[in-house]
């Protein structure tokens, strides 16, 4: 049985693609629109629920009336971020989204805090989204229950291998549900309407409306408004991932904003507009969306297939955060500031170490939270907030120093917005810190941090490679070079030959060195060596806890070989190579050890010689 | 914040030892007893119940007499294995057990069943006595149920870092509960019996026994039997450890084991015994030991004490794996049949890799069977008893044909031990084949299969390594050599210059190659080394799937270098060498990659040269 691992890639994530094929692995605007969006759409379904946790118990009947305007607000705001981030898109025709507007207009610091947010943002998203998919997959099938993890960690890995694939293919696989979806709840929105407006139906609320037992206050409105933004989580996608789109690029993320905006609009706006005609009541049982479903379609197929395609898309909110994270990390690895990898295009050309890094710190929330990661849903309206409120900043400044066409009108939509996300991010911060939202105010300052550490790690090693254009190679005298080689030796076999061979081709001046562990073991070695009767001295040094590399790396230094000159010193290692996979579990890996260790002198070359054991 | 692994390393296990002190670092009597003895000492804290298990629900109060018959057996059995392993001993200084036994006088197929199956064992062991432990800790503290598998992994994770520091600490260690077990149940063998016997108290059975619903038949007394012997688990790790002991290391072990099947008498007849006067009657709350222990002791201090003592002794049991597998397995890395570096001893002078590996495969064990692994313990009586035979039957055929002093008496011992325990076998395999048994049919052979793989592996490596004695080393013509040299470049740096500069010294026929996998870095590269102005050819190959390794192996293969000829080609590659472990993270290991696809050549030498990153 033989193992390859690229046919298994192969078939797993589809072949490899040239690098000229970039161009076709792009989003037109139909495919590139429920991938952009999915995150955003998803959060619709449950942000007027969310608005009305937070009205119906105090102030009752009058929840519907407020729950309007707050939805009104926030589709307010919506807009304004769109038109905003309209604006950015023209402006960042490569992309970028908060991080790049953030570092470009505010500086450094402020796009690492935006960098670092998201980052935070797109791994909760993928753990909480799949979670509820989880969630809603067990409703239906409440034997499932115990494989909760199992089945929620298979879902995140489905995720990944679809993204692997590449956007073109993973965009139709998760496409085609979310438009499923829109499709299902726009009916939905549009019968429910006609049935009140045009056919006369009075609605009866399945539970009762609590009494009032308060007053509307400021403060109680801008919590529920904080509540029902969740809904606009996911908006910064499109603007990050511009050059995802196909040429014009920019036109196409466009038309996607607007389109997104306009399926936000209506969907979140119908149905909180439902919520008020049917007057749903929240409850930890039943959705807000169930309970209307339910009122409109008597739980005919219809209302199995809103539950179902939200069901559904609900998981697939987190492909937002493929689509996101690993082109801002490319970003970000670009400028220094995340590991180089980062940037790396992989076998189907996206960035897959984004992909399976975000996979793979996803399953471990997973496991972790034990796949209840309900609790962590405070931990990402924060970071988002954040993220807007620097990119709006941005924006601002930028208008604000470039004073350019219409300047003024620009400034003041980014500046409102700004101040409108900040009292968010705010409202947001003060109201769920208590529940978890510090952890990200402790999170955020930490990877900030290590990402400056990486800079200045990258910044060091260019300086020292830095090759200045007059430091030209060295002028070689083959005649007078002494050239130091030693050969260690553990047995004297082919493999061991085959390296002295080698060593003879550079050099006349060869020690075969070897490090005593056993006595009776160098005894065997030294009469058999004297046997063979080659002319080469054998240097044997004792090593009483039986470490390899210490006392060669001592001989190396020692004034009885090159006298602490500084020239290079050349060890020659034999190694086995194995031909079949589990051969290399059998072999010490010493000598893997002692490379590694002597490649931290600075007067040092390993040459490593292969001997290849055939396993037919 | 620095993280040095040495000295983490010694503050876990203690600072490295060196080889000479390989003689300190060995049993005495009185610490060699508990170490080899607490498995075989821990299951006789639950045989008789065993027993009773079986006898009880069909022959009523009758089952006390038959379980003291069974008991009888039991011991008559325990001591001729006794016997039989103190001729084992004799036979066999170096240690072995049923492995080296088996293999020496039956063949080497009948070792490794015997090895197989005793490692199979030993990680069961260890698994299902930590789960075992927990449990007893868990029925005191049943706020802690739910950190069930996290109790259990730590106490794995406790015995395999007292392994690691070395057997004497590991002794005193797991030491001390040994002996308080076995004086604490001394004592209530003692007072249970004085009590009666002496004091005229007349027992109050706390259970009611039930009615006789057969009668008894010799199946079911086999059977009764055969649950009994998990008394008999663990007593082969003494002849197993024999070069554990102190000088003089036979009659050291000889001592060892007559004082543990002293004490399982003691013991196991002594519980018993008591079981018999007191009328213990098994159920699933309250272990045979607990009641008698109530009775006796009226659930003051000493009832607590007993059932302390028996919790930390069930964890021990677990010790005695960790003290015979790495044995086992270093004697089977000697002959070839397990990995090599099995026999190799670590830092603190014991078999770390085998300690390592026994605690990894159990901690996955108990965390696939989420800490709740009572029903293994079916399992491993098989096991035991396969091993059991085949040692015993070696040892028969070994006077057969040794014919030496009191050969027939010696081979009589033997032959009715074989007979007994393979009696045994076969009666535990059949009664438990249904509850799990037949898994240990299908891994043992598989197990087999696998040392019979390695061993092919090992002995075809060792043939095609096989150096002839007049197969000398090359004569050098060193002006007429020909040395091909690539250098590849990724990026015009120090690093690279460093490797030009030893690729020099060592050639004058050097080749530049460069993999281009993006045009306008390239082109980048070819103008700053054009204005560098070295005369070195740099040949360029297009890869449009952005592999490096590919386009190198084809230049090396191709009939534009080294026209296909034979000699070895040499490629210098410079290395990054990060002074700080997480740089490591930070920088692409392509190079890595590239050593070890080409290493599969054979005709080729890789040069590294590192270059040196500070991070003051």
């Amino acid at each position: 049985m033989v193992f390859k691992l690229g046919n298994f890639l192969n078939g797993l994530t589809g072949k490899s693609l040239k690098t000229q094929e970039l161009k076709k692995e792009k989003f037109s605007v139909f495919w590139g629109l429920p991938i952009m969006s999915s995150d955003a759409i998803s959060s619709v379904a449950y942000a007027g629920e969310e608005i009305l946790w937070i009205l119906v118990p105090v102030i009752g009947l009058l929840s519907y009336k407020y729950m309007l305007y707050a939805s009104l607000l926030i589709v307010f705001l919506m807009f304004m971020l769109t038109f905003s981030y309209r604006q950015t898109i023209d402006a960042y025709p490569s992309g970028g989204g908060s991080y790049v507007v953030a570092k470009d207009n505010l500086g450094t610091t402020a796009g690492l805090i935006a960098g670092a947010s998201l980052t935070i943002d797109y791994i909760l998203t993928v753990a909480v989204s799949a979670s509820a998919g989880t969630a809603a997959i067990t409703s239906a099938a409440p034997f499932l229950l115990p494989h909760r993890v199992g089945i929620t960690l298979g879902l995140i890995i489905l995720l990944v291998i679809g993204n692997l694939r590449g956007v073109r293919e993973s965009s139709k696989l998760f496409g085609i549900p979310t438009y499923l979806f829109i499709i299902s709840v726009l009916s939905m929105i549009i019968w429910g309407i006609v049935k009140i407006h045009f056919m006369g139906y009075t609605p009866v609320p399945l539970y009762k409306i609590p009494e009032a037992s308060g007053n509307i206050t400021l403060f109680l409105f801008l919590k529920a408004f904080a509540g029902g933004c969740t809904a606009l989580t996911g908006i910064e996608a499109v603007s990050n991932g511009v050059p995802n789109f196909k040429e014009p690029s920019q036109k196409h993320a466009k038309m996607v904003l607007g389109l997104l905006a306009l399926i936000v609009l209506l969907v979140f706006g119908g149905i909180s507009y439902l919520a008020t005609l049917y007057h749903a009541v929240p409850n930890s049982e039943v959705t807000v969306v169930a309970q209307i479903s339910q009122q409109i379609f008597d739980k005919s197929i219809m209302f199995y297939v809103i539950q179902a395609t939200t069901a559904v898309i609900l998981v697939l909110a987190g492909n937002t955060a493929f689509a996101g994270l690993p082109l801002l990390l490319a970003f970000m690895a670009r400028d220094g500031y995340a590991p180089r990898q980062f940037a790396k295009r992989g076998r189907r050309l996206n960035y897959s170490n984004g992909i399976v890094m975000l996979g793979l710190l996803s399953c471990i929330l997973v496991i972790i939270f034990k796949g209840d990661t309900h609790y962590l849903i405070p931990l990402y309206a924060v970071g988002v907030f954040i993220s807007f409120t620097l990119s709006q900043a941005g924006m601002f400044r930028r208008w604000i120093k470039s004073r350019g066409y219409a300047w003024r009108h620009k400034a003041a939509v980014n500046g409102l917005g700004a101040l409108m996300t900040f009292v968010t991010a705010v409202i947001i911060g003060a109201t769920k810190f208590a529940h978890g939202a510090w952890v990200v105010f402790i999170l955020i300052p930490s990877v900030v941090y290590v990402m400056r550490k990486i800079k200045l790690h990258y910044t060091e090693a260019a300086r020292q490679l830095k090759l200045p254009m007059d430091q030209k190679p060295k002028k070689i005298d083959f005649a007078s070079q002494k050239r130091y080689v030693i050969v260690p030796i553990d047995a004297l076999n082919k493999s061991f030959l085959k390296a002295l061979n080698y060593a003879r081709t550079i050099s006349d001046n060869i020690i075969i060195f070897h490090v005593s562990v056993d006595d009776a073991a160098t005894e065997k070695l030294l009469k058999k060596w004297h046997q063979y009767g080659v002319d080469i001295p054998i240097v044997v040094k004792k090593s009483p806890y039986r470490s390899i590399v210490g006392p060669l790396v001592k001989f190396i230094e020692s004034e009885e070989y090159a006298a602490g000159s500084k020239d290079t010193v050349t060890v020659v290692m034999p190694q086995f190579v194995v031909t079949k996979w589990w051969g290399n579990i059998l072999h010490n890996q010493t000598s893997l050890f002692i490379k590694t260790m002597l490649l931290k002198r600075r007067n040092i070359a390993i040459v490593t010689v292969p001997y290849i054991i055939d396993e037919g």
